[in-house]
């Protein structure tokens, strides 16, 4: 019954998304949200992702933390802004205690849809059908959702087989 | 009289240096040194950064602190580690409720050694020299201690010349 947050890190935006594992396939969605980004200095701006990050502990005591693994693929200064604002969560994930499993967005769309290839769309559609949600979640809390759902996969599954300690497909270890 | 720390992130060691700026071009040396990263995992590493620099803060009492820009020419993924510790340190100021002022590798070196196409042993020979020490530091604790010395400069020259509020070279704001 471990309840799982899921973080997708972002420079402007970060999502979120909790849910409480209740069987290899099945999850029970807590809430998800938007850790928005603004302020008039660097400092200001990462401060409010560690301080959300610090929060959404505090308020659903997560058992476990989940994170995309970054796409390399981006230019040098996205990726200087990516890792800034990455860094900030995990570390605000560490102070609490909690270690970070980290998942590629390949593992992401397989534990969700079934396929690493799917679009961005069919991860939102499964997102909202798997955690029986009414609308749709923002963008970004529905990734975080994602991550949520294939870290609940990976740990339940696992779990289920035998009482495994340690996450095969995702790394809790770097 | 202001103290400065003056920080140089990394994502394996991160130098740090301390000086008292005593005048527009005047710097007494504190103290200086590198927090070296280890650990099992991502969240274990990066906490040791934010440990580091929050403890560092509890020691020396900066009233300024600086950083130096990141250089964008590195791979995706080291930028993102470089991203990833250079958050964690920014957050960590912010966090003790200062700011970050944000310096060029080209500004710092036309501030030590007077252009901005210096050697890094240049920057190194001159830190030595300016703060009048009997040994070299380590390489990430002189340049960390290059940058608050450029930071000194930019804000004693500014004081001096009629108490400007704002730093005009550097920038405390993004």
């Amino acid at each position: 019954m471990a309840i799982i947050l899921g973080i997708d890190p972002g420079s402007r935006i970060t999502g979120y998304g909790v849910v409480r594992a209740l069987g290899p396939f099945k999850q029970e969605y807590l809430g998800s949200g938007c850790i928005r980004v603004a302020g008039d200095s660097i400092g200001e701006k990462l401060k409010i992702i560690h301080d959300g990050i610090t929060q959404l502990i505090a308020m659903y005591h997560p058992d476990q933390v989940a994170i995309e693994r970054a796409f390399l693929g981006k230019s040098a200064d996205s990726m200087l802004k990516l890792g800034q604002a990455r860094g900030v969560a995990i570390a605000a994930v560490a102070l609490q205690g909690m270690d970070v499993a980290e998942y590629s967005a390949r593992q992401v769309k397989k534990a969700v849809v079934g396929t690493g290839a799917a679009a961005k769309e069919q991860v939102q559609h499964m997102v909202k059908q798997l955690l029986k949600l009414q609308g749709a979640p923002q963008a970004d809390a529905a990734d975080a959702l994602a991550i949520a759902i294939c870290h609940a996969h990976s740990f339940t599954t696992l779990n289920h087989l035998g009482g495994a300690t340690r996450i095969r497909d995702g790394r809790l270890r770097e």
